[in-house]
C-alpha cells in the first residue's frame, strides 16, 4: 500500500450555484495532495458514493436542515471507503467504513469531524458495500423511520410510495409489504413498475409515464391510500391527497419533481383534502432517528438475509462521470438506488 | 302563543349553485304553512342563525365531511331557537335549544332527526344564546380541539391564528393565551387588529390589508410559529409556513381565502418548509370531538365567567338578509362571530 504522500487526490468540487439542471459547468475538477492524517484522525480511500436527490438541494444557497455546499467547497456526498491511514484506536487499516467523504478519492477525517461526518465501521458480513448505502443505509433509514414513525401503517392498510424503483422508495414498498399492507408504487417506466411487482413484491405500481396516476389510484386502492410516502411532490401529490382516507397520513421526504424548478415550487393544490379527511402531511428528516439507526439496520438486515427485502443498486463507475451521473437522478434514469464507484 | 297551524314559516333554499360569491340569485325564498310534531318530534322557533365560512362549501356540489345542500333544500345552518310544540318528554315548551334548524322561521325536527340535527338544550345562565354559537359553539369547539388536540400548544410557545377577530380566531388566541403561549393574530384592518390586541389581550396582531405579512411575522413571532391555526388558506399560509419551528404544527380548519375561487385552489408552495422543519399540517373537523364538547364547554364557560375569555358577535337582524350577511365573511366586512337574529 501506497503512503499517503505518495498519492494524489482528485475532487469535485462546487464551482457555481445551477438555475435548473446542474451542468458540468457548475462543477470544478481539482487534484490535491493527500496528507497524513493528525492525531485522532483518518485517511479514507473512497470506494462507492451515494448520490441521491438532497444533493441538488444542498446546491442551493437557502437555508434548510444542513447547509448549502459553499462555493469552491467539494461536493458533500455520503459514502463507503476503506480507512489507509489512521492515528485513531477506534479504527485500523483495512476497516470499511460509512462516512460524509465527500466527491473525492480520498476524504481526510480530523478527529473533531468524526461526529459530524457519521464516521462509523460496517460490517460486510451483514450487508455489501452498496447495500450499506441503500437499504441498510440512509435511504432505507429514512423509508424505515419516515414509514413506521410518522406513517405508522396498519396491517391490511394501503400505503402508496412514489418514487417506488428508488432507494427510498423500494424500501417503504417493502417494509410496508412484510407489515402486512398493501404496497402501491408509483414509479416512471414498464420496466421499474414491472421490477417492483414481480422483483420486490408490491402489490401494483403505476407508470407515471405512459398511465394515468389519478385512474392508476382508483384502480389499485380500491379502499383509497392510507399513507402516502412521497418523494416527489408536484402533480402526482395532488392525485392522492385526492384519494386518502379519513386519518390518512402523508409523509413529505422530498419532492424530486421539483428540485430543478425555476419556477416556484407547486404547491399541493388538493391540501384541503387533509381537512376533509382529517389527515396529516409530515416531514421527516433521517438525521433525526441517528440515536435508532442501529435498531433499524438489525431488523432491515434480518429481512436481507431471509430474503424478504431486496436490495438493487444502479452503480455507475469513474469520478469523473459525476456530473453526468448525478443527473440520471431527475430524469428518472436510475433503476435502484444510484451508487458511483469511486474505486475498486 | 299561537298554535303552529297559525303560523307561516317563512325559508331560504338553494336555488342553484353559485361560481364565485354566491348571489341572491342562488336564493329562492319560500313561505310553508307550520304542521304540528309527530310523536318524538319537536317544533322549534329559530332565534339566532350562526353564519359560517363553511356553508360556501355546503352549496358545491363535492363530497366533503358532510354531503352538499341539494337543490331546492332550505340552506343548512345551525341554530339557538325556543321549543313551541313538543311531542316529547325530553324537551318542553319554552326550552332554549342548539339544533341545525336551517335558515328558516321554524324547525320541525322529527325525532329521528335529533341526533343528525344535534338538538339538545343550552343553559342561558352559562353563556347568552349568541355566545352558544360563538365560544360555547361550535366556533368555540372548533378553536378548542383543533388548538389542544391537533396543536398542542406548550407555554412558552408562540401561536399564530388567521383570521383572527372572527369566531374560531378569537377563541384560538384567546385559549393560548390562557395557556400560557404567546397569541399573534392576523386579522383584516385596523380596528380589527386593535380589538384584538386591546379587547382579547393577543400579543400582536398582524394587518393583512395594510401590513406587510411577511415582515409581522418577522417581528411579533422573533422565535418563529410554533403552532399556526389556519383558517384562511392563500399567501398567509405560506408566509406562516417560512416561519415555522421545527416540529411545528399547523392545523387546517379552513381557507377562506380560496372558497369563492373560480380558479384552482392556491396549494402552499412553501410546504416543503414541512420537510426542512419536521413539522406537520393536519385537518380538523370538529364533529370527530362530539363525545367531548361537554368538557369543553365546562372549560370555556368557566373562562368566559371569571373574564379570561371574551365573546363578541357580530348580530345582524332579519332572514331576509340572509344573502347579503353571508357575504360579509368572504368581504371580511364581520367583526367578531357572525350571526343572523330571526327573531327576538
Amino acid at each position: 500500500m501506497p503512503t499517503p504522500s505518495d498519492l494524489a487526490n482528485r475532487q469535485i468540487r462546487l464551482a457555481s450555484r445551477p438555475t435548473g439542471l446542474p451542468t458540468r459547468d457548475n462543477w470544478r475538477f481539482t487534484t490535491e495532495a493527500v496528507t497524513e492524517p493528525a492525531e485522532g484522525g483518518v485517511l479514507v480511500k473512497t470506494l462507492y458514493l451515494s448520490l441521491d436527490p438532497a444533493m441538488r438541494g444542498w446546491m442551493n444557497d437557502v437555508k434548510s436542515y444542513i447547509p448549502p455546499v459553499g462555493i469552491g467547497e467539494v461536493m458533500r456526498a455520503g459514502g463507503i471507503g476503506q480507512v489507509i491511514a489512521s492515528k485513531n484506536p477506534a479504527f485500523a487499516v483495512g476497516d470499511t467504513v460509512s462516512a460524509t467523504l465527500g466527491v473525492q478519492e480520498y476524504a481526510l477525517i480530523p478527529q473533531e469531524q468524526h461526529k459530524r461526518s457519521a464516521l462509523h465501521k460496517i460490517d460486510l458480513s451483514v450487508g455489501s458495500a452498496t447495500q450499506w448505502l441503500n437499504v441498510l443505509g440512509m435511504p432505507g433509514m429514512t423509508g424505515y423511520f419516515g414509514l413506521m414513525d410518522v406513517g405508522q401503517p396498519q396491517p391490511g392498510q394501503t400505503v402508496v410510495v412514489s418514487g417506488a424503483a428508488g432507494a427510498v422508495g423500494q424500501t417503504v414498498g417493502q417494509l410496508a409489504k412484510i407489515k402486512g399492507c398493501r404496497a402501491v408504487g408509483i414509479a416512471g417506466g414498464k420496466a421499474k413498475c414491472d421490477w417492483v411487482v414481480n422483483e420486490l413484491g408490491f402489490d401494483a405500481c403505476i407508470d407515471y409515464k405512459s398511465g394515468n396516476v389519478r385512474e392508476g389510484l382508483k384502480t389499485h386502492c380500491p379502499d383509497g391510500v392510507d399513507v402516502y410516502f412521497d418523494n416527489v411532490g408536484g402533480e402526482i401529490l395532488d392525485h392522492v391527497l385526492a384519494r386518502i382516507t379519513r386519518k390518512a397520513r402523508i409523509i413529505i421526504c422530498g419532492a424530486i419533481s421539483q428540485y430543478n424548478n425555476t419556477a416556484p415550487v407547486q404547491g399541493p393544490k388538493n391540501y384541503l383534502s387533509l381537512l376533509v379527511n382529517r389527515a396529516r402531511m409530515e416531514g421527516i428528516v433521517v438525521f433525526d432517528y441517528a440515536d435508532r439507526y442501529h435498531l433499524a439496520v438489525a431488523e432491515m438486515a434480518g429481512y436481507l438475509k431471509d430474503g424478504r427485502m431486496k436490495s438493487k443498486e444502479d452503480v455507475v463507475e469513474g469520478l469523473d462521470t459525476f456530473p453526468e451521473t448525478l443527473l440520471k437522478l431527475f430524469n428518472g434514469e436510475n433503476f435502484g438506488k444510484l451508487v458511483l464507484q469511486v474505486a475498486a
